[in-house]
């Protein structure tokens, strides 16, 4: 298939430092190519990928120092998508919603996957005004907030088989991975790592817009004996970090649609205490890959029998579930799905609807 | 003519309080509709329009605690214009920059009128890739930045003339009135009045943004012996609060495109005075409307003269140059001059270059 990805622009394909949604649409992206499709990537310049790459800006957005406002950098890429887009039998968006307006009239050849929470109230008017784009939900529990909208299939995040291989979890502390934001709760992982008497260490950026929370709640917590943190990490630390990690703590606050640090856990072998709020309790698989649990406290409780799974276990879960050949054949399958409602849909109106807006 | 508005959606059309892109479209609109156009205002639903309304959301977004991303709303109103826009002759957007990819094989039915700041490095690319777009500036001074641009005029604001009426200027205060941003100047604002020995009324919002200016830097300078902060005013009380001011401060540190307050003080017939940054010295004329000064110590001096100045004068030139009527005939010739464009380029190309984007 000749198969367009549009990558948001934040951080490259693959990302330089944290980013979920560039770094699946990477490995998606590689995995297609490997499997002979032909693929062109829409991404920042400073993106490396086995695809025709098309950039819309030189660099990652967040990382250039230049960029105050990452819009207009996003309405070139739609601009080079939609001049290009008759060279490609679908076109698969993972920078939100900005192309709807665009792509409106050429619905059956999109897919959109949301990356995103979709509990915002500002989310309900717009995708009732385009009834039309078939969606792709990254956890069912995504869909929860907006169960009419147009979903075609649910696909689980997936890594590159050897990215990582299983470690022996003998570091002797559990890891903490992320964002440092309220929701993300890395308060709750000092508290959980404390009571449980086992060292932590926290792997996370902290952005702009939570240097305040970061400075009033999350400074002084840092300094509690046996927590050390160490920043932003790039893959190959964090490979040392999760392989090493006895467990990982994901003490999430907020209806998180996929958690891809859960799966790069499961993929070194590395079992999950995480809170049960969003995908946990389809991702993690409870008493076999990690523990889901409901408080703090239980979550302290948990830390020992996570300890005792098998890691083995853990990494045999991630093969038969998370890996990028699962996720790119489940696309694949869509894209097909999708051409397919787009030809009866021109077949039932003549060709009409396929060209129309939604309804006013 | 058949003429369609594009408002922002962050306030109504007027706004209740703060809001100056969206009290302008307002007057325009208002302006177009008395002259016998057709005119349809997109805009929020809680807007006041002789025209008719089109409503992408119920309310104005920056008081609509709901809220908290405007850009799916946007996507829905982008949407509406795009479903209806054979219905006009002419799109007029006010909204950013939004509506370029989806309206470049439409340029020559559309004009935009750039409202805001454009010496962000990231507009660059952006005007690269959409050189067809018919744009408007609202002072020579805007354009700076971005000489290249595909610049059609520039057209000042303009108000009902009826809007106020000359005031005495009795009230024995300078006023300050727009948000506490540094931009601003509210702290050169006291410093000025303060060394002036002339009380100063602050009519400001501020803005979530702003928070950590005003309580780190702001808050305390308002309890400078003669400072009084009013808060955030609606329209009537902005007749009396600048009807009353002896002059206006307007002691910016940044590029500002217009500064719509200038001309409403000049409408009152209070003099204004200013630092010279962006449009200031095309605004206001120095000694007649005002005094244009370079630094915080001219402006000191140039009080009592501002103060000494006739406020008859002041507002007959506001008459001459900065009334509604003016600014939307100068819109209906532009209106005309793109329409022409865009016939003349579909004679040359054979109605070719109307449909087509920006070369690759």
């Amino acid at each position: 298939m000749k198969i367009a990805q549009v990558s948001p622009l934040m951080e490259s394909c693959p990302p330089q430092l944290y980013g979920g949604t560039e770094r699946v649409v990477s490995y998606l992206t590689e995995e297609l190519v490997r499997q002979g499709h032909e693929v062109t990537l829409f991404a920042s310049g400073d993106s490396q990928t086995g695809a025709t790459l098309r950039a819309a800006c030189d660099r990652a957005l967040r990382l250039d120092p230049e960029c105050k406002d990452p819009l207009p950098h996003y309405l070139v890429l739609l601009n080079q998508v939609a001049r290009t887009a008759d060279l490609f039998d679908i076109v698969h968006f993972h920078a939100d919603y900005l192309h709807f307006p665009l792509f409106a009239p050429r619905w059956s050849k999109t897919l959109t996957t949301t990356h995103g929470r979709m509990d915002l109230p500002d989310y309900a008017p717009l995708f009732r005004e385009f009834p039309m784009m078939p969606l792709v939900s990254i956890s069912d529990a995504q869909r929860l907030p907006m169960p009419s909208a147009n979903w075609c299939g649910t696909v689980y995040h997936g890594l590159p088989s050897d990215l990582y291989t299983p470690g022996l979890g003998n570091g002797g502390y559990l890891a903490f991975i992320g964002r440092i934001s309220p929701e993300k709760g890395p308060d709750k992982a000092v508290e959980i790592a404390r009571r449980a008497g086992v060292p932590l260490k926290i792997a996370a950026k902290v952005d702009k817009v939570d240097l305040e929370y970061y400075n009033g709640k999350i400074k002084r917590l840092l300094k509690t004996p046996g927590v050390e943190f160490i920043g932003e990490i790039g893959e190959s630390e964090k490979r040392e970090f999760l392989r090493n990690a006895a467990a990982l703590l994901f003490p999430i606050d907020w209806p998180e649609p996929f958690g891809l640090v859960v799966i790069e856990a499961m993929a070194n072998g590395t079992p999950v205490v995480a809170l049960r709020r969003g995908a946990v309790p389809e991702v993690v698989e409870d008493g076999v890959t990690g523990l889901v649990v409901d408080t703090v406290d239980e979550a302290v409780a948990a830390v020992p029998k996570a300890l005792s799974l098998d890691r083995s276990a853990v990494r045999r879960r991630f093969e038969q579930r998370f890996t990028v050949e699962r996720m790119a054949g489940d696309y694949i399958a869509l894209y097909g799905e999708v051409l397919r409602r787009g030809s009866m849909n021109a077949v039932v109106s003549g060709g009409r609807a396929s060209n129309q807006r939604g309804a006013a």
